[in-house]
């Protein structure tokens, strides 16, 4: 996936989606795909920002800010996301964690 | 720093720290505070695991689970951990975010 660095998000309270993952040897589009959703979530209402990296090992971890829940909700239920979501589970990822949070605190350096 | 992995977390309510950082060129020790840091906090009460991952290009998530918001503001004033961070800060990252949140939901696959 691209690494768009850090997300520029405001005062809290805002949410936060951590998707944690481990790739599989199994390319196939996944590149092409992991930067599609970018853009995609980067459309949806709510969208704050996004923030991820992922080792050599193929172990990432993604962070997608949101104004709401119901940001999040509508974006899961996106139909070309779903699909995405599909495939990964098929191919793209031997085993993943999604955690939807509310971030109550934030700072950053410098 | 060290890959562990996969957390393994019990259901929600629980807290998430997300910590993004970009390296600088700097080693100087690095990798051993890292791996200490990760020692210690797993010896800290309300510790539920930790995540974390680093692109070749230096930008790195690591989120840290903890049962509540007191074990978190522990952790962050234990004396080592404050030393750390300001060598962090004064030599082993160019920026970096922190955002305590607070996990509601949570699944995983497989």
């Amino acid at each position: 996936m691209n690494e768009p660095g850090f997300a520029a998000t405001a005062e809290p309270p805002y949410y936060a989606v951590i998707f944690t993952s481990q790739r599989t040897d199994v390319d196939d589009g996944y590149d092409a795909m992991a930067t599609r959703m970018v853009e995609l979530a980067a459309r949806q209402p709510g969208f704050l920002g996004v923030e991820s990296t992922r080792s050599p090992s193929g172990f990432g971890i993604t962070v997608s800010y949101w104004t709401s829940l119901a940001s999040i909700a509508n974006w899961r239920n996106h139909a070309e996301h779903r699909l995405a979501q599909a495939e990964g589970l098929s191919r793209w990822y031997s085993h993943f964690a999604t955690r939807v949070t509310r971030v109550e605190r934030a700072y950053s350096r410098p």
